[in-house]
């Protein structure tokens, strides 16, 4: 049989990436980046509100025409390439990044009117300026007794579509007044690469819906209009009616105008878009009992379970959605706020010259970090420097550092803050195993996992299973192209298609007993912190904690004499 | 009235110094130093033990007779000053350091057949060697119900006199077969100097006494024989019957062959001795509501009080002994076992290169955390990383540090560490004042008090209390030279030597209303992880702590607008 190609195309913060794939092995044959123009590094900012960063239309639209076109010019110098064997295109991105668009379903942003009005831009997932209205939305919902956030974790968020909208209406009424409807960048991509952007024939996603807009079968779709008029008279409006489907649904067939823009037939089929980490997480191969991290600044977790299992809520869980991962699965998304972010502030803030600075300075702390045993350096700390997203969802807690002594050293931090974050990571895998999710591996991607054996090291004697690495490093975009096959019917199922085409690198780091044990002590000690400061339904004592970490410390130094 | 003169003779822990005093007003004519020659800096070490720490007698002998001889020399160039008007001597010393000793009194380690026996050289007061013995004492303390350790906070320490003795005993005992006694080195100079050294006519100082030996009258001196006994046999050989007194006694008159030395005339008085915090206390000013802080890598806090208080136990306190300080009072020591040492800990394991290292990343990061408002860090530590003396008296305690985001700076995290040694100087001050003694103010003597006015003004806010600097930079010296004057007889009291050769510098730091705010609810943060820390009785909530952080910060971030 002819090879068979599929597209995904990537959108992230910064660039757009396009990458072509075969479908019957998941070989990367060509990709191209589209970094945006507009904006600082594509996102639009406002010096009085550090809350806000918006982003242009056009860049996404100039980004699938030209990502698209050069990968698939580069793919051309690949023998067995073909445009006409290219079977189908998926797209992931941002979220929550809802863009108003009018009645009709043209971007706002990209009519005359309001080119320059960043009210009208798309508004993108780390836009914060809604604070306030998150607040609202999570205080009505508990006070009203409504079912809305017994998805999403109990909380919802200033990043999120509701909190977004709200905002505009009460701080730009004339672009909220405008618009027909607001649709998110995962569906805004596919219904105009394929026309079907009307907002009666747009496909919505069930990612971004379930996980961002509390749409969930049990109550029917959306939030009721009446809950949504308790937030802001009006905002009703933006109710859609369609039923949110999964990715493997097609959007629609990619339309002759941007095919032949790109070098493609048209026609090829485009299935409904999802988040990154969403998809990311099918490229990277998750599936049951398989746990995907996307580590970089900070983590998404993403995890499934089959629907037959009927899973309960799990307090403190972003989201569960059903099938916002894998089609007859539920997607469960976690995460952690702030990892890589935690060690390159620790580089940049504290740790002293003779480490270097930057990439010199991770690689020095490392090495140094790496020859210390778990427990020896006495220090425990919390990862909260960016608050805790799972599954405390406080943004508000702080980080901790306990144990210090007039010896303690920058490796030895850095490793307790590495440590911190593998204690998160468990907390996470603990808190899914709790509500019958069971989690046997993980399956970490991102430049960490590639770059650091020592965190690998240490994430697997903390969480005590297997870290794998993703083979591809282009998940997302992977992701996206296996969306695409399905979505065409190269392949029947998701898992059909990931098991051609994705798989893991050969070194795995299996668990070491001896670190399991010390790293069982300390976790409790972080588990204790962990709850002391991050519920309010502890009542223990924290007299034991400090002598408990001189008592590891002593025991890992005696032992190694 | 013709000048007059005192000498005091300070031993520290690398050299001894000997100031020559006019006792009319405190001028300091004259000074000398002898740094110790033998091992490291004068500390005998012992590789294959980091607690062991001993210091030649023979160190002590030289250091008196090249030092006083020295600051005598340079007295004689100064008008007015003749070896005939110095009219008393004092000494004070580092402690507990105790010495054996032979029947007849003299140091074991200056006779041959000992002179390379690490056991019979002094057990200089940071030999830590005597942990076990230490915890057995306070063990067999408590068990027993004896009421010995009510003075000394609780707990005896590895660092004090018959925890050392006992481990001599267990571990070296042909060295304590040896001996006939084992003498303070606070004792031992002022008996060698005037050849009372025979241990039936040796002064016992009750500043030794008291604050190292259990000595109190309460229990007619000195633990009894049946308690020593239970911790080792033979133990109780080494009480002495003599009464310990205060140091404005005379130990004797300095004799001949010494005075001929050092270039003075035969017969001057020379006070019984005391410790080196005890009499720069003296010297520094400390009287009744003046708390004297003797602030260096570590800070001591001397407190006096009138006997006819009759205070009752103060938890806590090291040391609480009547007339150890000054005649008629109960002397009063507490400490924070470190202070400078934590700032230099941050300098040289946690400050980035851009602040330089040493001396000058202390001054850019004070110059920057002095342009930080309190409570805008959203930090607060700890100050326990080298355990808690007072109150808590627990060395295994750690440090701590909490509030810290993806943007906390080393200046802020540097300024919160500066803020958590003043939150536990409050927390001492707290203490006596629960306990009946009232502190007004505070006179601070040391390098940090004279060197950085951004410690003061902080201690001045929190502690909510003026703070002055000792006039003198040899507060020590000075307060051994006033003891040397009053138990000569120039003065009756020491109070009156006090008013006359002590003062403070003109410079006073006085609390900021609008940083006492604000500190008022950080140390109530600190204070609550004191407890839950450090006590077992703790049993609040500790979920509001990073909220009322981030609450502080930006409360004080948006009044600062």
């Amino acid at each position: 049989m002819a090879q068979q190609f599929a597209i995904g195309v990537d959108y992230g913060t910064n660039s757009a990436r396009a990458l072509v794939v075969d479908i019957a092995n998941g070989a990367e044959i060509a990709a191209d980046v589209y970094d945006y123009r507009r904006g600082d590094a594509g996102v639009l900012l406002d010096s009085s509100d550090p809350n806000l960063a918006r982003q242009s239309p056009a860049d996404y639209i100039e980004g699938f025409l030209t990502a698209v076109a050069g990968a698939v010019a580069k793919a051309r110098e690949t023998a067995g390439f073909d445009p006409q064997r290219v079977v189908g295109i998926g797209v992931d991105t941002t979220g929550s990044t809802p863009i108003p668009v009018n009645a009709e379903g043209a971007a706002l942003a990209l009519l005359d009117e309001f080119k320059d009005d960043l009210a009208a831009q798309a508004w993108l997932w780390k836009d914060h300026t809604a604070h306030r209205e998150a607040e609202e939305i999570t205080r009505k919902a508990r006070d009203g007794e409504y079912p809305y956030l017994a998805k999403c974790g109990g909380a919802y968020s200033s990043e999120w579509y509701w909190s977004k909208i709200a905002h505009c209406m009460r701080t730009a009424p004339h672009v909220a007044r405008a618009a027909g409807a607001w649709v998110e960048l995962a569906d805004y991509v596919p219904a105009y690469v394929t026309g079907n952007f009307h907002p009666s024939k747009l496909a919505r996603g069930i990612c971004g819906a379930g996980h961002k807009a509390m749409y969930h079968e049990e109550w029917g779709g959306l939030p009721s209009a009446e809950f949504l008029e308790s937030i802001e008279p009006g905002l009703s409006r933006f109710r859609f009616e369609t039923k949110a489907v999964p990715s493997n649904h097609q959007a629609g067939l990619l339309c002759a105008e941007i095919a032949e823009q790109v070098g493609l037939p048209a026609g090829i089929p485009v299935a409904v878009g999802a988040f990154d980490a969403h998809m990311g997480a099918v490229g990277s191969g998750c599936g049951e009992g398989t746990l995907v991290k996307i580590m970089g600044t900070s983590t998404c977790d993403c995890m499934v379970a089959p629907l037959s299992k009927r899973l309960p809520d799990v307090p403190g869980l972003c989201g569960i959605v059903p099938e916002s991962i894998i089609p007859g699965m539920y997607g469960l998304e976690a995460g952690q706020s702030a990892v890589g972010d935690i060690f390159n502030w620790f580089v940049k803030r504290l740790t002293p010259g003779e480490f270097g600075t930057g990439a010199e300075a991770h690689a020095k702390l490392t090495d140094a970090a790496a020859k210390l045993r778990p427990g020896e350096s006495g220090l425990v700390a919390l990862d909260w420097n960016n608050g805790n997203r799972t599954i405390l969802t406080d943004p508000l807690l702080t980080g901790l550092l306990i144990g210090q002594t007039l010896h303690t050293t920058a490796p030895e931090v850095y490793r307790a803050l590495v440590e911190a974050t593998a204690f998160g990571a468990l907390t996470i895998i603990n808190r899914m195993e709790e509500y019958g999710v069971h989690v046997a591996e993980v399956i970490v991607c991102g430049g960490i996992a590639e770059k650091n054996p020592l965190v690998m090291q240490i994430y697997a004697d903390v969480c005590k299973r297997p870290m794998k690495i993703s083979r591809s490093g282009q998940t997302c975009a992977l992701g996206a192209a296996i969306f695409g096959a399905v979505a065409a019917g190269a392949y029947q199922t998701v898992e059909a298609a990931q098991a051609n085409m994705t798989g893991v690198k050969s070194t795995v780091y299996e668990p070491i007993a001896a670190n399991v044990a010390v790293y069982s002590k300390l976790y409790g000690v972080y588990k204790t912190l962990h709850d002391a400061f991050g519920t309010t339904g502890f009542h223990g004592s924290l007299a034991g904690v400090m002598k408990e970490l001189v008592a590891i410390r002593h025991d890992v130094r005696r032992g190694a004499k």
